[in-house]
């Protein structure tokens, strides 16, 4: 009788899309959106993270804060929202301190003056489980302004900004995985993995520019897909266009498996967004003036799915479509 | 070296409270504001429930997900908002499956349309720990209108609504604890610790009349206890006021012990609410129009403490101010 357990986008589609407001968008895109002050929406996001999912228990308290906070800023980064404030959920177990917790809120007040984002309210229980955190993030933006999933048109350029791969190499160098790293790139890409960049410059500035934008938090491969899905369109990405970073590069060395890491592997929190050719200029002018890097990577086709080339000009087949937190 | 850990409330004054924005109101309330559409506010509650705390593993799951949002509801009710949507965001052990996920779904559906309320977005993990849900609830209120903790004056007739003490005998009773209570008055019970009732009626037509209100979720002391705090003011309640439901009282029966129950145990969602003596009327006629039962358990005295006189006029000594949810 036992049918098999649906995946998360079914879960979602089935259970709780049929719940949804208009503001939550059937939930196909990252954020919801509500009316806000005049002229404006709010944009909202939450997301959870895991111990021993998305961090390692005894990583840093102030790491992990700064890391759940920008997991949810970059979501609003990607839609071109400025940051407001946010609600935070904690499930502690009976380990964190009051040492841990101090440690926890001093990382939170670092990026409160670097992101200009603040605390609204929040809630704590115990658990005699993992520590599980949960952040609400709201952000503003003027009135349909936001760079959603669903806008991407056949003959769009696809971007990324900044380099992909980084965080999927560097969780495998802090797990061991990668004995031969040298010790500059081992800190570039853990610390990538722990603490990623919400590109809220960037994405500001890409408002009226970008047709379609999502942060890759799943992987490329899988964000785009959810972008091309929303688009009803599909995509063509080049192996060869990549950005890696000297760090990755060194590490990669030319192995197929690992550039595949580059595609399929989340926690990166770049962003994926795209726009028409005539754009290009516009979107280099953005990227400068945001102090971030973005590459063209390839382009929206007819379709549904994304498809990869490699430096060959081979398909690439991918096992899985993206690193699923599951 | 071990210094005696914190309590709850010192650590959100010393570890959070410094990282709040102005609508976050010093996190002394339950709730935050920020800037709405033309004229009026958002209100933001956010509340998590954990399996084995807030409610039994084999719950209904449709009990489960209505308690959920209806805990972030009172919230809304007490500080007088109406309901506009919600985030949530569910930690899951494999054991949660698609039947169960369905259900807690229905759950969702029907208090959508009981209180208009919908889902704008969610997150979903893996966890190893027992189901930890967390809702971010957004109400809207007319600018200025909220009903703040702050606002209590001496002088104020301290109301209730409903009836107290029920939740923790039906808690007390789903554990056993209570074998001689007669089937109706159990059932009674168990359904008010499964199901609160939001008072968004009665909230929404005190705005105006009610200077300081609360939900009561910690035990009507501790609540109208961070009133007082908030408000620098104490307060006097009698007992032999206390509104006390027919299940209630057939199991109470004098018990001293029990009264205590109904004074110091959350989870009614009732609201406690302070409103001058010359609103008398207008509060009747709130109660009257909602279809509430509001009930004069005391009044806001000088002082910084809430005290409890007993049937016979002596003060009675509460070992706990409150049930906490730890």
């Amino acid at each position: 009788m036992a049918a098999k357990p649906l995946g998360e986008f079914a879960r979602i589609a089935r259970f709780f899309a049929p719940l949804a407001l208009p503001g939550g968008l059937k939930l196909r895109d990252d954020v919801a959106l509500i009316a806000g002050r005049s002229g404006e929406q709010y944009v909202l996001k939450t997301d959870a993270i895991v111990e021993g999912v998305h961090f390692f228990a005894d990583d840093p308290p102030a790491d992990i804060a700064r890391k759940l906070l920008r997991v949810n800023l970059s979501d609003l980064a990607a839609k071109g929202a400025i940051p407001v404030g946010y609600l935070l959920t904690m499930a502690l177990p009976k380990s964190r301190d009051d040492r841990w917790l101090a440690a926890f809120s001093r990382g939170l007040a670092a990026d409160r003056r670097k992101y200009r984002i603040g605390l609204l309210g929040g809630d704590s229980v115990a658990t005699r489980g993992p520590t599980m955190l949960s952040l609400a993030a709201i952000g503003r933006i003027a009135q349909g302004r936001a760079i959603l999933r669903a806008g991407a048109r056949r003959g769009d350029v696809v971007y990324v900004s900044g380099t992909l791969g980084d965080a999927a190499l560097g969780l495998a160098a802090a797990k061991g995985q990668l004995p031969r790293i040298s010790r500059v790139a081992r800190r570039h890409l853990e610390r990538r993995y722990r603490l990623p960049e919400p590109r809220l410059g960037l994405g500001r500035r890409l408002t009226g520019i970008a047709h379609a934008a999502a942060d890759i938090s799943d992987g490329l491969v899988a964000d785009l897909g959810h972008v091309c899905t929303a688009s009803g369109v599909g995509a063509i990405i080049e192996t060869a266009r990549l950005p890696l970073s000297a760090a990755a590069r060194s590490v990669i060395a030319g192995s197929s498996q690992r550039i595949r890491a580059a595609l399929t592997h989340g926690d990166d929190y770049e962003i994926v967004f795209t726009a028409p050719p005539s754009a290009a200029g516009r979107v280099v002018a953005a990227a400068r003036a945001a102090g971030v890097r973005v590459t063209a990577v390839g382009h929206i086709v007819a379709g549904r799915t994304v498809r990869v080339l490699d430096a060959k000009g081979r398909w690439l087949r991918l096992s899985r479509a993206g690193y699923r937190h599951t």
